[in-house]
């Protein structure tokens, strides 16, 4: 382990196959001169588009001499690893033709963005994507202008980039995505250059393993092509600098079997073609190996570990065939690299000539004809059509999504004779629907958990299917299988890559988590909002399936986890986003759960975010009110409430969250009970988006409906699930907000009873009832007697919970009428 | 690769030290009867402990037949991985007695909570912190009651939890606490129990590249044992499944050489003993060997390789020692053991039954003596003082908490002639500040960051010490170093879960990060928030330094990076949390950033987040002002506003965060040129949280203060750093919060200019100047001409922008004053 690094080495470490199997047809373990010719010219014009992205303002074909002012002015961009990228694409591109091989390229590296710009101009797909841009000089002007240029493209592969579906900005998750896009679609090799900077992540560490959940009968291939390019921003990075055999033994520990390329003296171009060009075969040889003896029936059996997947490490110098000296010190090879390698071009009239020399080195006369267009050599060099990497269906998913078959939904809602009689476990029925989704979508849908799937009662699909499981199989196991429907991986960021990675290339599915751990992925959250906002303002991009999360094992029923486990923040989180694209549902039982997810699974282009329990819990809405309900997202509750038709309320509980919802009808039920002549107004809002200003939200009630449900001058108590302040933030633009006080989770949790729960943030019944005799005017000196008795009813259930370890009966045995 | 998997092995597969040394004179590679018999009882005793605690609410030492009553009602807790623990802290504590060992224990499996509590018990520590329980019966069964109860303590190690530094709660953060914990602790070992379903998560997987930053000189040691007990909640774990030649390279890709130890047939308990002890010994050894030669001075040459770090890998049934089967299907050895393996206790008379005979099967009579103290053989096995893990002062860092040295702020504060006319970079004039920081502390005080310490422009401290790093160096590189004060790896999860180790342990440092990827760590920050706030309520926990996020590169200043670098919602996400634990600052320029950080790094028991500009902007505030601003926290800028002494402002342009105070100050500049009858009050906040309520946050400025501040019926143009409605959010009980109007980030990012940025964001002065003339009564009619020719200035600004690529002079140019 300690021996010193292998030097660089001109030929591939081509190490045999650990199975045994006939070499492909396709196989070409050399290079022709002229395929390596072929190669270095695509991978010429691709470098010099980059680089003229970076600097070029004009004269974009370099027919007079550069001057500055064909330089940009802010000279914004990297460099690094764009070389690089170019050079896998490439041959990427030449196996795609030979084997005539459906791929996909995902850009792990950030700041890649010109390679994937470069060679979709290169492939003609963005001329057909933006049809602005032409194949001539002027459209290469353009493209130069554009890049990293206000208004412009971003410097990383991003929604407006042809044939991407990861945003390379945030880093450590492209290998996710690709296997999300590899399952269920077994005729797609997705190749997924990782970047060795993202490599160091959390998420992309846990990637790797992967390999113990891709079916290689049922999914596509994930070809992970490690680019050790040696450095970060400013540091080297660790695996560059791990001996090979570590290497070796890191990827072969977690399923890969992995081929080292190592091109890090840059110099020889040629050996470094046939090395990749090598390494490149044997891996889609090895796959197919894979693919065709598990699709033979041959089949594994359970005692048996999944066969390695192949992988490349291609070792080679940051900011590759770039400037290898600026200013006296070395840049090709180091972090300096990174962005610009030039960046004095307006003030050191050295780097002008540097740069026009670099840039003349890709000899662009060869490679773009006299009217900028490019060469028929590089033309013919492209794939055809969808197999072109740029234009591929998989990575504009609308293009190939279908609508789920959705089973009726109204056969799995539960009949309710009465509003809050009857328990259900609202999880537990939706896991009934759900099984019937999985069912009727056998090829198109999956269920994604971090190992929760059970835990938050959605059960009931395993009689419909699996778990997918690529590792041994034992006798003790239950719904493990080499495919299923359903994905647990004890990693959030591995759950809701695969599911962005499946979504993106046109599939459905939803992530079923605990609600407060989902702030594992909040970021990732983030990105996939921000992808979706520009996703949907681009018009060739074609709708795609929502991401749907399915928050269960919520804040109030953490009794048994305590403090770790009780957050409800994410929401707060996700409402930080574009309106346009999220959405926050709270059912409040069995079937407003089934109705919402009906929705849900519907709909496009949206992040929704549903919040549900999981107990057994008091079912308040029949069949057809739910949908009712659900179709309006907020209302009244006349059963709840004491108002006489025609005046106005003297009080309004609103109400969202499940919990919430039945601590407002108790408390409601109380206050009937000792102050029958009080008109007491329940609303309860399970599309928590129509309480925000219209202005804001799409669905935002209008404020005269608005107003209608919750008065102009009525005290409101409003009973919330997360953090009350969320509310209030809504809310604030309304008429009646200064009459506003909501109850809500305040930080107050730890190891107790749902109802203690309830007490220790004051949003149970009891602390309700005294919130509206506080805020009816007149109510509080004339009640305070029932308001002391409520005080003491608070009082004694936490008493009864300290000694008895459990609710009081009155509480966890209630029932509307009670 | 496809062998099927090695079968239990009584004996460890133990490889000799790839090094060559000595054997240590504590070696012991077999145990005499006696000693595995101690093992043995102390492993019993805390399995007894552990089972009484998930069970019993009374007879504790099963002096009479184990009736229904004295099985609590609820059944609450997780027994699956607690044994596995057990076993471990026995032969941990061997190890110390017979070594003088200083080591730390931190729990990673999820729920260990019953292990850590009984053995802290049976070391006397539990009775010690927690005076009201002594060493009898009674306090026994107060000890099994509060477990998982109603104000009791949680089923995982947590702040209440004596020797522990991390929340066992949500997953994946051990290893990473772990290295924190032993950086800079050169004598400590801190063993690491890391459960093969958080191994899972990408923090874990990341976390074992550790090894490429820990300094076998001046740190101490980790020693990971991984917990393969096969299962995760309802699942089998992918470790667990591979074969031993696979785990052997995964680790030994990372660093590690891993000692097996095979122990599930779970059958013969003293050859896991001896199996288990042989390991540790060796694993010890090797770490002394490692010790010794890095610290003799042989010393590695910058090309070498670290050595690989011992590691265990255990290998034992889930709920171990448990009933192997309930109702006849397999428990122990099964998932099904993860939480109560016996649940039926008060509906089943079987399992009533089956729980006496588990355990009776420990022998508490022989445990404990008549009157429930632990008997002295028990007490023998313990480790003296502050040796036991329990009571280590490294798991309680405020015992041996030292201040900081901090240089003189007062030194590195910019002179500033006249506000709004120089320019500098804010970072980095306080990274010349940090450098003397370092200087003054070399051994208490680290720098974190994800490969962005130089990008976030803290370069200054190079000039002081270098960046931690163990593999290969070479010449090209720059500031690396064996030893250092700066980590620096491309993994927000890593950098947060070595802060928090270090911090937990009694040291001090800071998290630079980008402002938008900071969100990578939310998880992890409401985790420690939480920690925080129950370590405060806990008297023996001592106060630790606070955790300081220093976030750059902000939502403001990502020109380059575009969309997927803009979010500042960490703010909104801090906030959630309790207001006694965090803090946000938002300096304005270099002064009011030096002097934030100063007040950051003498605070305790805060999470401080500070949002401040790297890009040269310009000084508003000199030592003096700027020391009182700070003071204050909020207060009127006199120079910026147009105010007539002794008469309300007609209104008050707000402001917090550097790019927004500009903007307003810009604003309020415009104003008094084009209207100068109008008084205008500009105010600015460094300390966000003077903003809300005084009852909501203990900063809250008086309602009276506040309202002189913002005055009660003045409109309120409020420009602020990140998303809008959180002004809103700390604001809605202020009196004038009617007349409130906020800018901020409103998601409307790209590539593009910073002015730009602001005029997409309408935080530009031209856009609140227009505000400001639509707020002020009867100011819209008269001057609807001005407010035209403001609209016509952003219009002109954009499309400027869009022709040139930059800003418009008279906005990038700009000085107060122009």
């Amino acid at each position: 382990m300690t021996d010193p690094d292998s030097t660089a080495q001109p030929e591939p470490t081509a190490q045999p196959d650990s199975t045994d199997h006939q070499p492909d047809r396709h196989r070409s373990t050399t290079l022709t001169d002229a395929e390596v010719e072929d190669l270095e010219r695509w991978w010429r014009a691709a470098n010099y588009l980059s680089v003229g992205q970076i600097y070029l303002r004009d004269n974009p074909l370099l027919r007079e001499p550069l001057a500055p002012e064909h330089v940009k002015a802010r000279l914004l961009g990297h460099w690094g690893t764009t070389p690089g990228l170019n050079f896998v694409y490439a041959h990427l591109n030449r196996a795609i033709v030979e084997r005539d091989q459906a791929m996909l390229f995902v850009t792990g590296p950030g700041h890649g963005g010109p390679a994937n710009v470069a060679n979709a101009y290169l492939e003609g797909t963005y001329s057909e994507v933006y049809t602005r841009f032409g194949d001539n000089e002027d459209s290469l002007r353009r493209l130069f202008r554009q890049f990293s240029y206000p208004g412009g493209v971003p410097s990383h592969a991003a929604p407006e980039t042809p044939g991407s579906i990861s945003e390379g900005g945030e880093l450590g998750y492209s290998l996710a995505h690709a296997f999300g896009a590899a399952f269920d679609n077994p005729d797609v090799v997705v190749a997924c250059v990782v970047g060795d900077g993202e490599a160091e992540t959390g998420p992309l560490a846990a990637s790797w393993q992967s390999t113990a959940f891709l079916d290689p009968v049922h999914d596509g291939a994930v070809l992970p092509i490690l680019h050790l390019n040696g450095y970060k921003i400013a540091n080297p990075t660790v695996l560059a600098r791990r001996p090979e055999s570590q290497l070796r033994a890191y990827f072969e520990g977690m399923g890969w079997a992995p081929r080292f390329v190592a091109a890090d003296d840059g110099e020889d171009h040629a050996a470094a073609h046939r090395a990749f060009a090598s390494a490149l075969a044997e891996c889609l040889d090895a796959i197919r190996g894979i693919q065709d003896r598990a699709r033979s029936g041959e089949g594994r059996g359970p005692g048996d570990s999944a066969e390695p997947w192949p992988l490349i490490v291609l070792r080679s110098p940051k900011g590759w065939t770039g400037p290898p000296e600026v200013d006296g010190v070395p840049v090709e090879g180091t972090w300096r690299a990174h962005q610009v390698p030039l960046s004095g071009i307006h003030e050191e009239p050295g780097h002008l000539a540097q740069l026009e020399a670099w840039l003349r080195s890709y000899r662009p006369e060869e490679l773009f004809a006299h009217d900028g267009g490019r060469s028929p050599e590089l033309v013919r060099l492209a794939p055809r059509g969808d197999l072109r990497m740029s234009a591929s269906p998989h990575a504009n998913g609308g293009r190939l999504l279908r609508d789920l078959t959705l089973p009726d939904a109204r056969a799995h809602l539960q009949a309710v004779e009465a509003p809050g009689v009857v328990r259900a476990g609202a999880m537990g029925v939706l896991g009934e629907w759900l099984r019937e989704v999985v069912r009727a979508n056998p090829e198109t849908f999956r269920l994604f958990g971090p190992d929760e799937t059970a835990s938050n009662r959605l059960q009931a699909v395993y009689a419909a299917t699996d778990k997918v499981w690529q590792e041994r199989i034992e006798g003790v196991d239950e719904h493990l299988a080499r495919a299923g429907r359903v994905m647990e991986v004890l990693s959030e960021h591995l759950c809701q890559g695969w599911l962005e990675g499946y979504l993106l290339s046109g599939r459905h599915g939803v992530l079923n988590s605990y609600e407060a751990f989902v702030h594992i992925v909040d970021s990732m959250f983030n990105q996939h909002a921000k992808w979706l906002k520009v996703h949907r303002e681009l018009p060739w991009r074609l709708p795609v399936a929502s991401l749907t999360y399915l928050l269960s094992s919520h804040v109030w029923q953490q009794d048994h986890n305590g403090f770790s486990h009780q957050d409800p923040g994410f929401i707060d989180h996700v409402v930080n986003k574009k309106a346009e694209v999220v959405r926050v549902y709270l059912p409040v039982d069995a079937n407003t759960l089934v109705c919402t997810m009906d929705h849900c699974l519907r709909s496009r282009d949206y992040v929704n975010v549903v919040v549900a329990g999981k107990a057994p819990a008091l079912q308040w809405l029949g069949p057809q009110e739910a949908r009712e309900h659900c179709a309006r997202g907020i209302g009244v509750w006349d059963f709840a409430g004491s108002e006489v038709a025609g005046e106005e309320p003297d009080v309004v509980l609103g109400c969202a969250g499940d919990v919430p919802t039945g601590e407002a009808v108790a408390a409601a039920q109380l206050l009937r009970r000792d102050l029958p002549g009080l008109r007491v107004r329940v609303v309860n809002a399970v599309d928590l988006m129509r309480l925000q200003d219209p202005r804001e939200h799409p669905h935002g009630l209008p404020d005269a409906e608005f107003d209608a449900l919750f008065t102009v001058d009525r005290p409101i108590v409003f009973a919330y699930h997360g953090y009350p302040w969320l509310i209030h933030r809504l809310t604030y633009r309304r008429t009646n907000h200064g009459n506003l006080h909501v109850r809500g989770y305040i930080e107050e949790g730890t190891t107790t009873t749902p109802f203690d729960m309830c007490l220790r943030n004051r949003i149970d019944r009891y602390h309700l009832a005294m919130d509206v005799i506080d805020r009816v005017p007149g109510l509080g000196p004339r009640h305070a007697s029932l308001r002391q008795r409520y005080a003491d009813a608070a009082f004694r259930a936490r008493d009864y919970t300290r000694r008895h370890g459990e609710d009081p009966a009155e509480v966890s045995g209630w029932t509307l009428g009670d």
